[in-house]
């Protein structure tokens, strides 16, 4: 091997050499786009050193690289600072800005946030697309809303099933919720918060038209926390945005165009949780197998899963299978083949089955079908 | 290093040197034992070259102790011999007793066995636990039952859903199956023969009191066919008898003691399967969790699984999760910690789910309650 | 999801529904081709129930096809059949048959071969190319050979290493080999039988201008045989041919264009494994790191290994390296970067290594030379 | 399951609701014991946000917990503070603090350190076991070396070979360094910082008596940097001490006995390497193979290592092998079957190999014999 050779590698020379931001995707979050809109991976809230989190902020932004989410918002507590003896007189927006500076050669979007950080009620809440974070730390907490409102913030309620506030852990709407509903200054709530999830928040945001989020709220690190008895991956929502711009985000989620992916789970309204698991799982094939060189009844139809969820389905088409019972899975990045005893050769038959990792409202999954038109 | 070392390893130099039976156990399957009876693991329907199976019997032994089987029975056909060119007047026990002296040093039973190969009806049928095989070759089919009948044999219905004989896949009995049951030649069914299910099939061994049987009726190699997409592990029939002896397995087969294990779905009668599951997972303790040094009302739970079996429990329990959906999913021999909401503290509680990966009769899954009791 | 779509997919339906040999490529060899010819991989000595092996001859089809062989012969023994109380009286070219049958619709080829089976000497041999089997079958030893000379065989020496026959373990040439020798009746010598090697057969090879050949020898299954503890993978003779045609290897065969590749190791004549090294790890690129944005005079190369060895490479070069010691392995198919101290900036360098798991003969490693371009 | 169970389990529900440190040990380095001391694993360079690095010290705490390491220390640029307008007037002993403080209820040591960090020469230095990091912190580089040796500190030379101070990346002695050899306040370098190794540095130690050491140097996060392309492993310093005090760690880092380990090769003084290597390769025992029942002459040994190191061995000891060629490759833990033909029955031999990724001067690899008693 005398002679130099340049190879179309996936790790060519020039990009080890060239450039920073090369990982290895293991950890990678992957949902199709829907019809009409992307499906951006959110992270709305998270913690740094400039407020009780283990990391600089540059961690921050190679941790969501590398999850490949679209957006973060670093939520610092304005009120809550164990750090301030090393970090006596932070900025609020400091750690915004640190993080901001380092994705600047990616294709992360970081926008500014801040966590308003009280006592129950109204407890915390993130505000994200704000101007400057400083002006929110007033005295009392209805100011603070205010302000927030006031640089056009989209706000949304953290963790109200907080054991720390609520050590039943059931969300529950106080007076002050109910006040800063009726001024229009909250707009979305966490139904899933690190690693905890309730339905008691789902039910709130459904009743109240507020978004449906899920955060790590992280303060560690995103690799140790989520490790398989955990889910293998953060929770994040899914926006549902027309561009990958901070606007279209914010025009989305002020829409209430989410789902939460949290645990192999899909928490969303139905209007958008449906075109997702539409847009994921897709019928690739079917046709009548053979036995003997016979032609049978029994049709196998080819499922083709192209998400991170692994959907388990339960059989409300009418039909029997012939290698399955009335539980499906669906494995993520996958293909299972369905053998459906559609007792008479048919043209087209219809699949329904309700997603049952699928939430969209408390006891309610989604039934979804699958039209099927049978090869020639 | 200068002296000489026996070292207590998993692999002992005695051992290697040694056994003719070491492998590396990928592919056993594990489930507990149930109150009052062993859980044995059967494989009751394959072939070899002694019929239309592609294997000397030595491997089909070799295949069963890699699957940790407790009993086998080789069943070659009676009537269809494609090999006669090559293998021209085989004994029609002659599978059996090389695969019998082959097993001679391991602990695996190999009970004698044949199959009644005939168009529908009735089919095939496995007649095992018999005395010679040649004398069941006869001319007129319901002569072969009777022979095997009266040899003693333990006799079931072979694939009723398969397509080469009925195209629609659909398992239904006809009159001559009616009259084998009503003379008592027939005492089982196979609900599940080698990659394919019938629910049909289980409902006519609820409706005549037919012992319930999942075989894989190899003819390649076992560790081909069952791959991750075909559920990673062969179909087995768990019998649970008093004993590991031939004996005890027949009893318990006459006697209708058994569940499948097909596919990550466990079916069979409710007085078998619910012990078996209860069995395979427990709870390993309990407590409230605190926060902030403060205790709170969400009570950890540590459910074990210690089966191959992947559970997927659908809550039945009244109350909520904090870290799950309705759908809480048990990996197979893994702990899962499972946060119940239980509203104020208790001494215990009682969990039920629906186990919809188990199934007692067609849409029927058990419900199951595990009591909880809450650790000082 | 409405509407019918047809994915180009890995595993299309169609694909799924009509062909036969569509195998997870897992166990697939995998190595590139060399300047003027197709780098092949044969297996040419195996077992079925025809002689003392444990499989129906489809078998072995099928694991050469899960292996991605190109060639493989089925050579049963002649003289030794403990199978004929049940297979009276094969014709011995029997398995080829059924074999060559099997694999009609693959792109893998069989010859057809027979295994001369004495007792020392001359021990076994194998003949492949030949015309009928039957004939070889002699009473004298010479006799067979010359009757297999005359069908113009390929004959082979087998397992000289066989401890049956020489407790020792170590090849020696007999008179009756040099007698074989002399009369052209004995073209190659197997190095590698089923799971040894023979540094001494070797040595006979060399001396003598035999081919060199790795065989399986296989009587139970490959996938069984071959676990991670035996190299994870089957000996093949890797055969460079001008065209895959069972004319072209022949003529490679006796052309002795061959390299054994065993646990690992690949052994040949240094004219045919160095071509072989250097198409499968190649350069693809190097350029000096730069530290603080400053240039250093450390030299980043990138080496691509697209082969299944995992070589193992010592330092000849000269240069010292700033992340390895004098070993470098690289992985199979896989990059590494090396980062060489060169001392000064230099617009090429050569890297040599000795290959420490290429054996060209007892105790010799090639030295192999990577010239290096640095990008500008 | 009606009754209440506590099983013993890895993961039992008391250790997990208690155990603030519970991980799963994935990356657990793991070394024998050597004869008189204990093998202790050490990191005793990295940093925090009080220098350049991006995590608080609590994170470093729990990499190394997650690595089961027995020492650590933070050792903070004293002159270099990039973060100082947000961490305005550290004292320089504060990452030290922090860090103790969390790992309190561990058994990792945490020691004082600092990093002397200046232009070159002298470049940059640990001064570790020093009493107040802030007086180091002079003007005079030689005064920072004076004062921590007037601490009693163990101070070692890093990165000789940093090519932001070497572009050419060999480590060379200045006058500098050689003026501080000779006052004594030298006592160490290191070998391997990072993903660096320097051969020319492991000259320098041995022919000045300085300590052999190998560091992560981590500013980032060990899981990112030392995935399987950089060694799946962070370079650690074995120390072998005979206590895991601080003190007794002390005087192992004076005495000199270490043994680096660094994508996958060790790299020390002879007298420590070889009884490393001798505790993790053993040979646990020994016998002739049998063939047809009949006894032969080939000698099967089994070789354990229990070891993280995979050992690269090259055959010295006259023998040939019945499976290898002159590379044995021993797995980490792992048991490896060698057959060496013997030529005779012998009652005991003696196996010498060149263990290559084992380095202790430069081109030089220790000859090590292993005695192998043969079992009757």
């Amino acid at each position: 091997m005398k002679t130099f050779l340049t190879l179309l590698l996936p790790f060519s020379a020039a990009g080890l050499l060239a450039q920073p931001h090369t990982h290895l995707p293991d950890r990678a979050i992957d949902f199709p786009d829907v019809p009409g809109y992307l499906t951006l991976k959110a992270d709305l809230h998270m913690h740094t050193v400039f407020s009780d989190g283990s990391v600089w902020p540059d961690i921050r932004v190679e941790e969501a690289l590398r999850d490949s989410l679209d957006v973060i918002a670093l939520t610092e507590h304005l009120e809550y600072q164990p750090h301030k003896d090393d970090i006596p007189h932070p900025d609020r927006n400091r750690a915004h800005e640190i993080a901001l500076k380092h994705a600047a050669n990616s294709n992360l979007i970081v926008v500014r946030g801040s966590e308003i950080t009280r006592s129950m009620p109204p407890g915390h809440a993130n505000a994200i697309f704000i101007k400057d974070a400083n002006n929110i730390l007033t005295k009392d907490p209805l100011d603070a809303f205010k302000e927030a409102h006031a640089q056009g913030a989209f706000i949304f309620w953290n963790h109200p099933n907080w054991i720390a506030q609520n050590p039943d852990g059931i969300a529950r709407l106080t007076k002050m919720h109910e006040k800063l509903l009726k001024k229009g200054y909250l707009h979305g709530i966490e139904v899933v918060n690190e690693t905890t999830y309730s339905v008691e928040a789902l039910q709130i945001a459904l009743e109240h038209n507020l978004t449906i989020l899920g955060t790590s709220d992280i303060h560690g690190l995103i690799d140790w926390l989520y490790e398989v008895p955990n889910g293998g991956h953060r929770p994040v929502t899914l926006v549902f945005a027309k561009e990958k711009t901070a606007e279209s985000i914010k025009e989305a989620l002020f829409a209430g165009r989410t789902t939460v992916w949290f645990n192999n789970t899909l928490i969303g309204r139905q209007e958008m949780l449906v075109p997702l698991i539409t847009a994921s799982v897709t019928v690739a094939g079917a046709g009548y197998i053979e036995s003997h060189k016979r032609p049978s009844e029994v049709l196998e139809v080819e499922l083709v899963n192209n998400s991170d969820a692994g959907f388990i389905l339960y059989n409300k088409s009418g039909y029997t299978f012939h290698a399955h019972d009335e539980v499906v899975m669906l494995e993520p990045h996958s293909v299972t083949r369905l053998m459906v005893k559609t007792l008479a050769p048919k043209k087209e038959i219809a699949l329904t089955f309700t997603v049952l990792n699928a939430v969209i409202a408390p006891e309610t999954h989604p039934d979804i079908t699958w039209q099927v038109v049978v090869k020639e």
